[in-house]
């Protein structure tokens, strides 16, 4: 069997997300190859696979980050197709490419667009150009310290220096007052280059009191763009998500109509194809301001599964493969589901990894509860890699039954294990917190339980 | 919290249908005990429940169907309602009287509606009354295996032979000649005496060729009675579902809305309150006929919540306090959902039971799967009780992606053992059988398969 011209997938990814894609591909029939690291050689991914292919030692530069030892293979194992999950190699343009000449389907948007979206100053100029408002902010990179300092007081403290390159919620820094601007422009500068091999930043408006709304696009090479409906990923820690939602909560139809209508405005403006997510911050006024577009599938993307009934890789796989996008007029959002992040992480501890292996590991089930996790009793946790050990999302025909649900089943989430620490302790607080079973939360929220000495400074 | 006057709930069964009464429960914020009898002191209830109570030794008789331990365990530890869950006490008129009497809410149909519904006899008569279709048969219990024999003569071969106090697919047996008749008479009637303790018969045309389809309802104290819209339940093995599906496949929407429209007139009929399941014979000409009425909760339950959004544990609660059902307009039934039961019985010699200690035991996750057990690695299955490990259940928009998810499920599940065996690879044939994929089955599909020789006999 195969989805149009694709029937075999390499999947150029590893933990959780590769088992999420091999899953799809099973259920289509398409044939599947897992590519893994040393480190990752007993993993899930290589289980589930139909055929499995080691690509590299444990470091991502020399595994899932090594373009040649991917092409090679996909070329070994005769896959037509590469699903890059997110993060590693799923938003660079240079893999898209080089996927593309040699002959593989890339399983994502165009190395073009993905270029433009990704440097995060044209994608500015880009959606200011359809229309989409923008926070006051720098259009191109700042040359200089002092010309950014100057655009600085221009718009007001506070502001967030980014890197050009940055994205996902690295390389960005807050400064409130002019007297730390030179010191983190300096320091962010640095951090860019090291991480992304390019200094360039910009200076943008900071919102203290805003909303982390996204909206789910989902675009065919016909020239159909779709939204799916708008996620809260507010609840943050250092830019770090922790717990989605879908619908996002609180908002008007209105601003919930006009949000999904300036992403599918922006995904139409620069030819976008496959699936994307626009990313805005809402203020509480209900005005919202593009921030970037995540050119892959979103950690989060189970959420909007579960209230719109659509699997959104196999949309993404149809896409790849130059069909149409399926259009369900009867699978319009319905209900709400919340997606909690287990990490192997320390709260105690400032959220310091804490990896191992696993003697106790157990997940929730029953009603309306899936897990996305790669893990088993017995798992090592490599030291490698990010530190997600599972996803778990609920759904429920309203958000106070959502709550819950996930309290319930992170109650019957038990992992543990020698110096093995999770965040789903922290999760429970959080879905305890007043503001956020209230639906009035928003991007500082986490800050304030985590970091509290450091709110207002 | 509570759930009107219900506050603490005792779950007066095992297995997964206790795992899953507790899980809502706990959603809802209701206090939970587990009554548990000696072979199942390291069961999963007995670990998420906030209380747990030893009622009595292994075997049912002396645990889970001792009417005076469990009462006597509610007192104990203060419950205000009890929920049967399914099988053992679930259809028992006798102890929903003594749980009212002793000052527990009973969670189910009130008892003399199930005193008059268990009897199939009476049952018949009354949803004659109430204008459902019945297939030719007696009204009343046979007084006679002579009686019976004319009947069978007039309404013609095959017939059915079937125990008044029987259901739930027990003590029945088809009879195709009448030079078999007395013998059949004489066997069920001893097996009827000895399993129910009723050895009244009555006698039934028997359908060859004929889909088990099964109406969801719902009804409150307040006269508002529900459909939640229709099951397939004909893959059964010798009256044992195997797979069941919501909605009902290849029904037309004439058909459906009649046979939906038939169980609600009948609950009406006779005052049901509660959740409760309509039994129909469909034959292929799209006429169908009253079978019974299980007073209770269903194995199959789950297919109804995934496609309507319905949590059907709640709604008994909300119904047995009192509250009025959920009505939500926005819930109704979409895509497909299928079940599929995972028992520990050996396909290979008869569906024997096979039990023993699990040392694999992996179940599946990701997309639109759910699956409710109370089976963990190391698990050892008690020899006192039912063969049902595990039931899992998929949802997709549409038949043959349901199919096709059931079949990625599957392949993850991983249950084994020493002297293990499981249903999990017959479930794969009958998934990959042309009659299913094409819901061209019936009730004499697995019979077909499993006992080729016996077909036309």
């Amino acid at each position: 069997m195969s989805v149009g011209t694709i029937s075999k997938v390499l999947v150029a990814n590893r933990g959780e997300i590769a088992v999420r894609v091999l899953r799809t591909c099973a259920e289509l029939g398409i044939e599947t190859v897992a590519v893994y690291s040393s480190a990752d050689a007993d993993s899930a991914a290589v289980r589930m696979a139909d055929q499995a292919y080691r690509i590299g030692p444990g470091p991502a530069k020399r595994s899932y980050l090594h373009i040649p030892a991917i092409i090679e293979a996909a070329r070994a194992t005769g896959a037509d197709a590469i699903h890059p999950g997110y993060g590693f190699l799923s938003e660079n343009p240079d893999f898209a490419e080089v996927c593309e000449a040699e002959g593989f389907v890339f399983v994502g948007a165009p190395a073009t667009v993905m270029a433009d979206l990704g440097d995060k100053s044209t994608a500015r100029t880009l959606m200011a150009a359809a229309g989409l408002p923008l926070l006051p902010g720098s259009r191109d990179p700042l040359d200089s310290a002092d010309e950014a300092a100057a655009l600085a007081e221009d718009i007001g403290y506070p502001v967030i220096v980014k890197a050009v390159a940055g994205g996902g919620g690295r390389g960005m820094r807050v400064v409130r007052e002019s007297g730390d601007f030179a010191a983190a422009w300096r320091e962010t500068r640095a951090n860019a280059a090291a991480v992304f091999g390019d200094d360039r930043l910009y200076v943008e408006r900071y919102l203290d009191s805003a909303r982390h709304v996204e909206v789910q696009i989902l675009a065919d090479h016909h020239g159909t763009v779709r939204h799916h409906g708008a996620r809260d990923c507010s609840l943050q820690r250092r830019h770090q998500k922790l717990v989605e939602e879908s619908p996002a909560p609180g908002l008007s139809e209105e601003v919930r109509d006009a949000i999904c209508a300036a992403a599918v405005r922006g995904a139409a403006a620069v030819g976008y194809v496959g699936a994307g997510t626009f990313e805005f911050l809402l203020d509480p006024l209900g005005r919202f301001y593009f921030m970037e577009v995540n050119c892959r599938l979103q950690v989060e993307h189970p959420v909007t599964e579960m209230v719109t009934g659509t699997d959104l890789v196999a949309e993404q796989l149809r896409i790849a493969a130059g069909l149409p996008l399926t259009l369900s007029p009867d699978l319009t959002p319905r209900g709400v589901a919340i997606e909690c992040r287990i990490n192997a992480e320390d709260p105690t501890r400032e959220f310091a990894p804490a990896p191992g292996t696993l003697t106790e590991c157990a997940f929730p089930g029953g009603p309306f509860v899936r897990v996305d996790t790669h893990v088993t009793p017995g798992y090592t946790i490599p030291p490698h890699y990010d530190s997600l050990l599972a996803k778990i999302i609920v759904w429920a025909p309203d958000r106070p039954a959502a709550i819950a649900r996930m309290r319930r089943a992170l109650t019957e989430t038990r992992i543990s294990g020698a110096n093995i620490a999770t965040t789903t302790e922290f999760l429970h607080d959080i879905l305890d917190h007043p503001r956020f079973v209230t639906a009035d939360h928003d991007t500082a929220l986490i800050g304030a339980i985590t970091e509290p000495a450091r709110i207002g400074s």
